[in-house]
This record gives C-alpha cells, structure tokens and sequence, in this order.
C-alpha cells in the first residue's frame, strides 16, 4: 500500500475486504462498510472497500449489498488477488477453520467473530497467522461490542491476573433476570425469551452453556497464555435452576448467574511457570453488591481481579448484529494499520497450564433439601454435612405440610466434600429430594 | 535493539526504563520493575531495565531503590545516551511539560500517568511524538487501572461515539456514596474520607471538580478526535449537595454522582464533520438501574454510548499506587512493542469541534424550594416555571413547620430557561431558597 495520505487523512489506497457470510453480524458490518466508508475513513484514517460477500446461495439477492460483489465461493474468494484482509463471520468449525487458515496461510490477516472456531483452534490458527506475519484478530468472538480480548492482550500484558469472572451469555441472562424479576419459570422465561428474539429456537448451545464455555476458554487462554479448548470445559446449564432458589437468594442477599470461570491458583510463579488453572461455567450466587450482580437483560460483562489492577469490570451488550459489527470493525481497524506498519498484533508466549480437578476446587454452598418434617430430620442431616467434613454457615427451615424445605448455606468446602455430602443425603430415607445447588461466588470472606 | 529472542520468549536486550517521580504510582512501578521483572518478561516478551529514578531530593534514601539509579538531575535522564523509554509521574506542569517534551523531541517514547498535562498540552505534545515517530501514552492518566485511553483509541477507532459519561474522581464518589449510605453530611463525609485517605488535606482539586474536568477534557478529545483543553470545561463540584437532596433522589429512584460529561450532538456528519459538542463536570441525578449508579466508593467507571456498539461500561480502581502503575505497566509495554517494531500507536486524526453553550443543553432537573406554606404558593411558583417554557413532571410538597419544600422534577429543558427560571424563583417573595438544583442524566425518556 502506498503511504501517502489524502485529505481526509485515510490511505488513498483503500483496504480490501473480503466478507463471509452475511448472517446478522455480516449483513450489519456490509451495511457499515459501505454506507458509512467515509466516516470510517474521517475517523480512523483507513478507506476500506469491500471486494466481495460469500455467501451459501449467491442466487438470493441480498438488500443493499451489490449482486455484483456476492459469491458462492468462499474458497475463491479469501484466495483472490485483490484481497487485502478477511471477515470469517459463517460460524462453526467447518468451512470456516479451513478458510481462516487458507487466508492466513495467504498472508492475509483474519478478523473473525467465531467464538467456538477460536475456542477449538485458537492455538493453531494463531501459529499460522505468526509464521505468515498477519493478524488473528477476535475481538467479536467473545462479548460482542464489549473490549475485551484487547485488554486482555494488551492493557494487561504485565499484569499477573487471578481470576476472570464473565456473564457471557446475553440468553441465559436475560432467562435468569426474567426468573428473577418476574418470578416465572424457566420454561416461561424461555418462552418470554424466544418470543422477543433473545432466545433461539433450539436453545440448547446457549442454555446448556455450550456457547458461555467456548468463550470461557478463550477468555482462559488469553488471561493465562496457555490452551484451553471449548469442548474440555466443564458446564453446567441453566435448565435445573428454579425460581424458588432465585427466591431464596434473593432473601439471602444474593443473585443467580451462569458464570464463565477461569481463574489461577498459583499466586507468586516464577518466569516460566505453568499456572494451575480451573476453567468452568456454572449457575452460581453472587452477592447483590458484586458489580456482576448489576449485569442485567441480555447484557455481558465481564469481571477481571488483576494482582496490580485490582478489579476490573468491562459491559456492554454482547450480542446483536450491529454490537458486534462494531467489535469487528475496530478489529479491521487494527489489521489495515498493521498491515501498513508490517507489525501484527503481538501474540504472549504460551505456557503449559495444569488444571485442577473440579473436585478440588473450594467454594461456599448453597443446598436446599426437602426433607420429611419430624424431629431428627435436622440432626440427621447436619450429621452428613460434619461427615463430610462441610461447615454450615447457616440454614434456615421453611415448613411445607408433612415435609420442609431446609436452605443451607456452607462455609468454603472442598467440591468433591459437597458432591459427597450430596450423596450421602440422598441416601437418608429422611431426605425427599436434593433441590437447588449453587456455588456462592464473589462473597468478601468466602473466596 | 536486537530481534534475537531469548528462552523467556522476551527481547535478549532489555528497553531501558527513566522514571520521573517516586511518589505512590512510581514507587509502586519501581518495585515491580526491580521485583517481578522475569514474570513480567514471561508474560510480555518484554525485559525491562530501570536505568534511572529522577526525584526531587536525590539525597534522601528511597526504600527498595539502589541507590546508585537515583538522581536529581530529571533533564540530564531524559538525555542519557542509555534510556529508552521515559516514563513521567511527576504530575502537574512544570517541569513535566518540559521533561516530557524534551524526551520526544530526542525520540524517547514517553509514558505518562500526568492528567492534567495532557488535559492542557496533549495535543501539542502528541504532534511532537508524531513528529518524532515515538509513542506518547497515558492510560494511566484517567481512571486509574481502567483501560480506557486504548479501547477509545483503538477498540472504538471506527465508532461514531455520541456520549462519554465518567465517574472518574474516585474522592468525590467516595464521598457521595457516604453521604448517601450512611446519611452523613458534605463535610463529615469529607472529613471520613480524609481520615481514610480516599481524599487529601486540600481537597479542592477533587471537590471543586479540576481532577474531573481535566478527564472529561482527556476522554472528550479522544472520543471526538478534537483539542479540549481541561480548564475551558465548565465545572461545578459537590460542596454544595445537600444529603437532603440525597435522600429525596433515593426517595425519588435516582443517586447522585459526580459525573465528566462529553457528548456530541450531531448524529450524522459527514466525512470532515466538524462536530458540535459539550464536556463539563457537575453533579447529576442518575436512575438507580443505570450501570454507573452501581459504583460505589473509590471506584471508576467510564460510560460509553457508540452508534454501532451501543452501551459500553468500563469500572475499576481509579486510582492508587499499584492500580495506576498497572496501567503505565501495559503502556510500557505498549512502548516496548512499538520502538521494536518502529510502528508507534496510531493517532487519529483531528478535526475542529465546536463547543455548544451550557444554557442550551437539554435535560431534565431536579429542583428543591423552600418556600412559605400558605395558599396560592405553588400557583405562583409554577407560573414561573411556566414563563419560562420549564415543563414540570412532578411535585411533591414536605411541610417544615411554617415553611414548606417543593420538589420539582422537570421534563427535559433548556438550561438557559432553567437558569432564568431559578433567577424568577429567587426574585419572589414566597421563596425562601432555592436548595438543590441538580441535572437528571440517563433516564430513557429524558435524554
């Protein structure tokens, strides 16, 4: 590219884009592309022209985009001559993974917005982007508009960070808000959330935190330099929370959340350190005063403890066409300005992380248990918890006719303790049925 | 310096680090250049060697400092044959404007932590370190530990920005947060905060609103790519907010926070658009459900309302030793990056704003009026607020013995017609005082 500039401050040689995919996000970012160029240029002092849209069926006229710019062939394109950079926005692994590394095998930076592309072959992808010189970019893949891969990489690069704590899933939040604040159901907050679009209609990916491990494991792999794949992240959905220990916590003070986890447990390592990591996603409690707490609707956040930073919090709406057009944008943004400097987006050395077994992971507890109501019951139970070695904090009795509820709360226990502890209670003929299970993340004392 | 690369993954040639200024933020920079040094090259690929210590005193011990690395002479380090980088914390401006000045024109990238030097001379600085090819970067400057500066710069680089809301005075909003969780009053409050240390001896930089408004002017210049010099924002500060008022917005559903405001007003301008703005700092009402009404204490956070991003919240400490010096941390590294690879950061390009007079900004008001508690008060008080086009959402009266308070909640209105309507309010002989008058920011309908 020449590096002469024109007037208003852009290369007079614009930046090439090649688009795939034009679902919501692609359909969006076209739209900015080309109806907004010139305040694009104005702004960030790059002129991008889009050389062409791939599309599944290239017959079915897109609105606003030029037929003439539209084609079936996704391949052809990110191998074009007159392609300066590449948008991967299909989705899934497959073409996408082989299109990303054909074009970064070209010598072509890749923005992509794929979270589970990136949290399958983050890894591999990112070596063939640093042996051809090109960027990998990302920022989309995980909270849409909200900055936070960049941050990661660059704001904190220094920073020794202990845990990040991000509600990831615009769907699930906006389910457990709605359980929360108007008391329905899951499957009625489910409704409530397909019928205004925040839902899909198989909302499996989302509410069985397939989607909010995926981004866990970016999040990991960035925070702590090491791989982390999507699949291997254990999850927890949201299916079995119920609105009565929604209820319950908001008593006790406390809000539920399906929260992405990672964190490291090794405070003070030395330069090559392996870190011992867990990464997770589960329902959990936070105390009303978390800032996470105040995360609702369909809005992400996600939460940073840094031993220098202190506590970061970064929000924002982490889904939705437009958001995350903009998180993509700022991307290509970055891969021109590179691409003129020759000096891509620096990627940390990577080190070897060992992860810790759920089981051994410490936390406080919430447990409801319907028990039978007679005298005994409580000892009985207590007697479990003490087996087990899980301290009660406090427990609090609701009567239910023949039967009660009784509500738990544990001091930091051993989660393999508690798994135990469960067990043990089932098998009391006293005990009807083991309810809600939450761990309590985010109290003061108890972590 | 050498591209060779050395088992840690860090440049075998460390960058060679002048810092100016050793009080909390450059002590606690210093101690994690000298103490953790290997981890941080493990992290970043960066090796750091701290060359020199510029003080006011050379001849008083630092703790934790060689004392061979301390000096007193700030203008010969910035010249040494062996320094990189420099990094300012001296703060205000003088000398830092000449230190920092002379370190660019010599080619030395400088970071800095100093607000209001680059509230008063950023863009005279930023065109020398243009000129000269080096960096000149303060992510420490505003909101602490928060990455703010490089998601504006670089995140939102395509964005067209229409709003920039901050709590970024962490004493004021430790004070109001007092004021309003525990009742106290403006000057108990002050008092519990200096005892704590969240406030200094003299607190009028931080009270009168200066510290506010050179980050509003900061965040305003990179938000709008425009010059805005920190003393021309127009300030109030929060002497005068009574916990009365306090507790009426509580009442009311709304806080009362300390607010840096930049936003423009034209939605759609074109290529070279020189846009319409305003930045100030006052105190303000914010609905309790706004993200920013959750931050409490010492804490930041930083607002943002993009067209294509939508609401963006970044939170965290504001300030302390160790959370600013995490920032100037990711900036050195920033640096670091950059001399290797001879591609400073990007600098957008500037264009002229023009700034729109604060009696013609629009918003909704909250007023409190005590007034004489006799028949036919409020007529005459509201046909002021009707003289002047100030349309009343709400009334409510609180009797005070003889006396009665009025609290008005306006719907959106001129300043300039607020203003005079104060002034018409002021002139009858029913009033005696005009209390409370405070702006409502961030209700849906309202603004």
């Amino acid at each position: 590219m020449r590096q002469s500039q024109g007037r208003s401050g852009a290369l007079d040689q614009p930046v090439r884009v090649a688009v795939l995919g034009i679902g919501n996000v692609g359909g969006a970012l076209v739209s900015l592309l080309l109806n907004e160029g010139d305040a694009i240029a104005a702004r960030s002092g790059v002129r991008f022209e889009l050389v062409g849209v791939a599309v599944g069926d290239a017959s079915r006229a897109r609105a606003g985009v030029p037929p003439g710019l539209v084609t079936g062939d996704a391949k052809g394109l990110v191998s074009a001559p007159d392609v300066d950079v590449v948008v991967e926005l299909i989705g899934g692994l497959d073409p996408a993974r082989d299109l990303v590394e054909t074009a970064l095998a070209a010598g072509r930076p890749v923005v992509t917005a794929n979270k589970e592309l990136i949290a399958a072959y983050g890894a591999s992808l990112a070596d063939v982007a640093t042996a051809s010189g090109v960027d990998l970019l990302y920022e989309a893949a995980v909270a849409g508009a909200i900055p936070i891969i960049r941050p990661l990489r660059e704001s904190l690069a220094g920073e020794r960070i202990r845990r990040v704590v991000g509600i990831v899933n615009g769907t699930t939040n906006f389910i457990l808000t709605t359980m929360s604040e108007q008391g329905l159901s899951y499957t009625e907050a489910l409704g409530e959330a397909q019928r205004l679009g925040f839902a899909e209609r198989d909302p499996a990916s989302d509410v069985e935190g397939h989607d909010a491990a995926a981004k866990a494991a970016i999040l990991a792999s960035l925070a702590f330099r090491c791989v982390v794949v999507g699949t291997d992240v254990p999850r927890e959905g949201i299916a079995s929370v119920d609105p009565v220990d929604i209820a319950f916590a908001d008593r006790l003070g406390y809000v539920v959340k399906l929260l992405a986890v990672a964190e490291r447990f090794d405070q003070d390592g030395g330069e090559n350190d392996s870190p011992e990591i867990s990464v997770r996603v589960h329902p959990a409690m936070l105390p009303r005063t978390h800032p996470l707490a105040a995360v609702r609707g369909a809005f992400n956040a996600v939460f940073i403890e840094g031993a220098a930073a202190g506590e970061l919090m970064l929000y924002g709406r982490g889904a939705g066409g437009l958001p995350t057009a903009s998180a993509v944008l700022g991307d290509l943004i970055d891969a021109a300005h590179h691409l003129r400097s020759r000096s891509p987006a620096r990627v940390a050395p990577r080190v070897e992380a060992r992860v810790r077994p759920d089981d051994d992971l410490w936390c406080a507890w919430y447990l409801s248990i319907d028990v039978a109501d007679r005298p005994g019951v409580l000892a009985a139970v207590a007697q479990v918890f003490g087996d087990h070695g899980v301290s009660i904090r406090s427990m609090e009795q609701v009567g239910l006719g023949d039967e009660a509820r009784l509500i738990f709360l544990t001091h930091v226990a051993r989660a393999g303790d508690v798994r135990l502890t469960i067990d043990g209670l089932r098998q009391l003929e006293v005990v009807d049925r083991v309810g809600g299970v939450l761990r309590i993340v985010g109290d003061q004392d108890e972590d």
